[in-house]
C-alpha cells in the first residue's frame, strides 16, 4: 500500500467526500439551483488550483542568443508571444537526469506479467484523449519549446487553424445549391470526408493548402510500396494535420464533419435569407460548444473520480477572477502523454489488430462505418496510465516527452506537487506503492527531490473510479477548467440566441455525450447505437 | 444654455459630486486605505458602463464576398482575429448621410469670430494624446475597417510592434560595451535617436526593417524638393511609423528613449551577470508600465473633470469581472479623433510657427532642445474640442474620420447614448446649448435619431473643468481603463519585483507626471523644468 502520510489532511477529506456517499450527491444534482451552486463552487476550486494567467514565464528561449538557453524572466515577449508555451514553474536544471535509452526506456515497458487494463476507460475515452488534444498540444517539430496552437478549444482539427485551410474543406455553394457545407464523399452509403490523395499517390489540388498529415511521410518510407500506396488512399482531407493519424481520431473528426453538415441543413432551412457563408459559421459556433460540452459532461467526467457530474455552465466562470485567455502551459502540454493508454491490438467487430498497424489507417472506419467502429471503441478497454505500462511500439515517444520536458526545463516532480496545493513527498513509498516503481526510482534519481516531473506524474498509482493518477487529475482540472470554460463562445455577452439562433441552441443544450451526436448522424437504416468512454 | 432634461437624474447626482466638494475629495484622498478604495469603486463603475470584452462582434466584412459588405453576426473569426476592431454596437445604416464636402465639411471648419481656446489643455495634452493614442489607434491605410494595432499599451511607437523593428534600433552591446540599449547620437550635447535617412535621402540600411513615416512620401510631393529634402535630415530612425509626424510626437519618443537607456545604465549596475537581452527587456519592461501610470495619473486625469485623482493601482483590477484581453472597438478608433484641439499655429521659444509647417519637421525639436520644446508646449493652451473649431488643414482629416465610421456602419449618436447609460436625447437643444451647432444639425438631420456616432460627439458642448465633452468623456474612460490597467504587466503574478527589478519598481513607483521622467534625462547643465499637460 503507497504511504498517504504526505497527501496533506484536507485534500484527503475533499477527496474522500467528492468520491464517496453517491446518496449525498445524487441529492445535490437533484436541485437545479443546488447543483448549479455547486458545479461552480467544484469548478471554481478546480481551476484556483494554482495563480491564474496571464503567466510570468513563457517557454521562450533567449533570443538572438546563439546558444539558445532558456529565458527564465519576464519580458514583453514572454507575455504576449504564444507560439511559446506559458509555463507555470520558472525553468530549472535539475542535478541528475538518467540516460534515456538505458536507464528510462526500461521505466516505461511493459512488465513480464503482462499490461495492466484500465478498470473503465474505453478505447473511445482513448481516441477522444487523443483526437480531442491533438487540437491544442502541438509541439512544433523544428523547436521543442514552441507550439503551433491557437490555444482555444476550437475544433481546429476539422475546421484547421488558417481560413486557407478551412476555406480548402468548405464545399461551394454556387456549385452544390447547398449553403454552408464541408466537401464530403459517400462510401457504403456513409458520409466521410474527400480522400486526400489522388489515385497517383500526390495531394489533390485542391487540398494544397492543407498540413500533410504529420508524422506520415517518415511512417510510410518505413513501409513497403504496396503497403504506403494503400494507406495513402485510405487518408481523408481533414483540415487538422493530425486527424489521420488512426481510424478511431479520423472517426471522431468525421462525426463533427457529418454534424457539421447536419446542422447547416438545419440553420438553412430555418433561415432561408442567410448566405453560405453566415450558415457555414453559425454551424461552426454550435459545433464548437458542443465539443466543449462533451469535454466537460462525458470526457472530464469520466476522468474524475467524483460522483457529482460536472456540467458545462458557461456561466460558472463568467465572473471568476482565473477568466483570462487561454495560453497552453508546457507542463499540460507534456503530462498529457497518456501513450500507455493505448492497449497492443485493437478489436475492431470482433477482429484484433496489432494497434501499431491501424497508424494511418483509415480504411477500419470505412470498411466498419463509423458507428460501429465507436461501438468496437466502446467495447474494449483501454491500458491503465502508468510506468510499465506502454506497449512498446510507443515507448519512443515517452522518451521524446522526456527529452522535450527536459529541452524546457521542467522541474521536478516534488516542484510541481508544491504548485498545486500537495506537500512535497519526502519518501519514495509516497507516490507509489508498487514495488518495482519504487526500487527503480531510488535507483534512478537516488533523492524523491530528484525526480523529474513527468516520470513522477506516471509513477504515482491510479485510484479507484479514476481514469488518471492523482497529481496528472488536479492538474488536469485546473487547466482543463481554465481553458474549457473560457472559451469566448460561452462567454456573458456572446453565449446567447444572436450567436447559435433558437435552433442551434436548443441543439447544444441536448448534447451530453458523443453518443448523442453519432446517433444523429447514422448511416441509412442503422439503428441507434450505445456508446461510452466509460467501460459497461 | 443646453437642455440637460435628458442627461439622466443618476448621471447628474454622480457628475455634480464628482466634480463639485473639492474638500470632501481632498479629505478621501488624504487616506491612502478610503483613497484605494474610492480609486477602484470609480475605475470599475467606468469601466462597467457597458457590457465587457469578448465583444460578439467586429468591423470584419464578410469574407470572400466581393461586395464586402459588413458581418453583422458572430463567428469564430469575428470572435478571434483581431487584425479587426471590435465594436460595441452591431452595424446599422443610418436613413440619411450628409455629403461630406458641400455638407459637413462646414461644420468643422473654425467660425469667423475665431476658434474656441481650450479652457486649461496644454499643447503637451494635444501632444500627448495624439503620441499615445497612435499607439494604438491604427487604421489600415488600404481598408479602414482593419487595424495594425498590437491592442496594448505597449510603447510600440518608440520599441514597433515586430521583433525585427526592435531589433533595427537597438544597440549592439558588443560594439558599445553597454548592454540593454536603444541607438542615439548626440545633437547639441543632448541624445536622440538616429537619423533615418542617409545623406542621399535614402532610408539607412540598417533601419530597412522599420515602417517609413506613414504619409510622409505623400506629403513631402507636395513640397518643393530642396524643402523635402530639409524634412527627410530631420526624421529619425523610430520604430513607430507615426512618432515623426510632429516634433511634439518625436520629442515624446525621444523621451522614452533617453529613459530606455538611463534605465539600462540603472540595470546593468545592479545586475552585472545579466546579459544584453535581458537588460534590454527588463527596461522595456519599466518603460511600459511608466507610460501606463502617466496615462493614468496625469493624462486621464487632466481629462476628467473629478476632483478625486485617479491612480495607476493595478491591483484595482485584478479580480474585475472585466479584466479581459484587450480588443481596441471601431468606436473608440473613431472617438479618439481630437483634431480640433490642433491651433493653427505653435508658439516655440517665443516664435509662431504655422502648425502644418512643423509637420514632419523634427528640426524644431533638436533646435529646441527636448526640455525647452517641452516647456514651450505647457506655455500654449490647445484648441476646444467639438465642431466648428477644427483648423483649416485638418478639415480633411476629420472628413475621412466621418467616411471611415460609414464605412464602418457605426449607428448613430443617440443609439451610444443609450449603450453606455444615457438617455437617449429627443431634442437637438439637448446634445448643444449652441444656437448655430443646433441649426446645422437640424438641417443637415432632420431627426436627432438620426445624427451620426461623430458628428453627434463633437457636436456636444465641453464643460468646466473637461476637457472633452460629456459623451466622449464616458467612452473615453470605458476603455481607457478597461484596456490601461489590463495590461499583462501590471498583472496579478506579474507586477512584481521579479520582472522589473526592485530598482525598477522603485522608478515605476517616483513617476507619476512627464515631468518626471523629462527632469532625469536633462541635456548638460540644463535646469529641471516645470511642465504640464494643464494649463496654469
Amino acid at each position: 500500500m503507497r504511504d498517504t502520510s504526505r497527501d496533506g489532511f484536507l485534500n484527503r477529506v475533499e477527496a474522500h467526500v467528492l468520491s464517496h456517499f453517491p446518496g449525498f450527491w445524487r441529492l445535490v444534482m437533484a436541485n437545479p439551483r443546488v447543483r448549479r451552486w455547486a458545479n461552480k463552487r467544484i469548478i471554481g476550486r478546480a481551476a484556483r488550483r494554482a495563480p491564474s494567467r496571464p503567466h510570468a514565464l513563457s517557454s521562450m528561449p533567449v533570443r538572438g542568443d546563439a546558444k539558445n538557453p532558456m529565458a527564465g524572466y519576464t519580458s514583453w515577449e514572454s507575455l504576449t508571444d504564444n507560439v511559446w508555451f506559458s509555463r507555470h514553474r520558472p525553468p530549472k536544471v535539475l542535478p541528475r537526469y538518467p540516460d534515456l535509452e538505458t536507464e528510462l526506456a526500461p521505466l516505461f515497458k511493459v512488465r513480464s506479467s503482462g499490461p495492466r487494463i484500465s478498470e473503465d476507460s474505453t478505447v473511445l475515452f482513448l481516441s477522444f484523449a487523443q483526437w480531442f488534444t491533438d487540437g491544442f498540444l502541438m509541439t512544433a517539430e523544428d523547436e521543442r519549446r514552441r507550439t503551433l496552437a491557437s490555444h482555444h478549444i476550437d475544433l481546429n482539427p476539422l475546421y484547421g487553424l488558417t481560413r486557407q485551410q478551412t476555406q480548402a474543406i468548405r464545399l461551394q455553394s454556387e456549385a452544390s445549391g447547398k449553403k454552408g457545407r464541408l466537401k464530403s464523399e459517400e462510401i457504403g452509403g456513409e458520409i466521410y470526408a474527400p480522400k486526400l490523395f489522388d489515385e497517383n499517390g500526390n495531394i489533390k489540388e485542391e487540398f494544397k493548402a492543407l498540413r500533410p498529415p504529420l508524422g506520415h511521410a517518415r511512417h510510410l518510407q518505413n513501409l513497403l510500396p504496396e503497403r504506403a500506396a494503400a494507406l495513402r488512399k485510405t487518408m481523408f482531407a481533414f483540415a487538422g494535420e493530425r486527424a489521420n493519424t488512426t481510424p478511431f481520431t479520423a472517426m471522431l473528426n468525421t462525426l463533427f464533419l457529418r454534424e457539421h453538415n447536419r446542422l447547416a441543413g438545419i440553420l438553412e432551412k430555418a433561415n432561408p435569407e442567410w448566405d453560405d457563408e453566415r450558415i457555414f459559421q453559425t454551424a461552426r459556433n454550435i459545433n464548437i460548444v458542443q465539443l466543449i460540452k462533451i469535454v466537460i459532461e462525458e470526457y472530464i467526467n469520466h476522468i474524475s473520480p467524483y460522483w457529482f457530474q460536472l456540467s458545462a455552465d458557461p456561466s460558472a466562470c463568467w465572473r471568476a477572477p482565473w477568466n483570462k485567455p487561454n495560453w497552453i502551459p508546457i507542463e499540460f502540454d507534456l503530462l498529457y502523454r497518456w501513450h500507455s493508454l493505448v492497449p497492443d491490438y485493437f478489436e475492431i467487430d470482433g477482429k484484433k489488430i496489432p494497434a501499431q498497424d491501424t497508424v494511418f489507417d483509415c480504411s477500419y472506419l470505412t470498411q466498419s462505418g463509423l458507428a460501429s467502429l465507436a461501438v468496437s471503441a466502446s467495447r474494449q478497454r483501454a491500458w491503465e496510465i502508468g510506468l510499465f505500462n506502454t506497449a512498446d511500439f510507443l515507448v519512443r515517444v515517452e522518451l521524446d516527452s522526456i527529452d522535450q520536458s527536459r529541452k524546457n526545463q521542467v522541474g521536478s516532480y516534488n516542484d510541481y506537487r508544491e504548485s498545486v496545493g500537495y506537500p512535497r513527498v519526502a519518501r519514495f513509498e509516497q507516490i507509489t506503492g508498487e514495488a518495482d516503481k519504487v526500487e527503480a526510482l531510488r535507483r534512478l534519481y537516488g533523492d524523491v527531490d530528484n525526480v523529474e516531473f513527468l516520470v513522477g506524474l506516471f509513477a504515482e498509482d491510479v485510484g479507484r473510479r479514476s481514469a488518471v493518477p492523482p497529481l496528472i487529475g488536479r492538474m488536469v482540472a485546473l487547466d482543463a477548467f481554465s481553458q474549457a470554460l473560457t472559451n469566448p463562445l460561452l462567454s456573458e455577452h456572446v453565449f446567447n440566441d444572436r450567436t447559435f439562433t433558437r435552433e442551434g441552441m436548443n441543439v447544444i443544450e441536448e448534447t451530453r455525450r458523443l453518443q448523442d451526436i453519432v446517433n444523429r448522424n447514422l448511416g441509412p437504416n442503422q439503428k441507434p447505437v450505445s456508446i461510452s468512454m466509460t467501460y459497461q
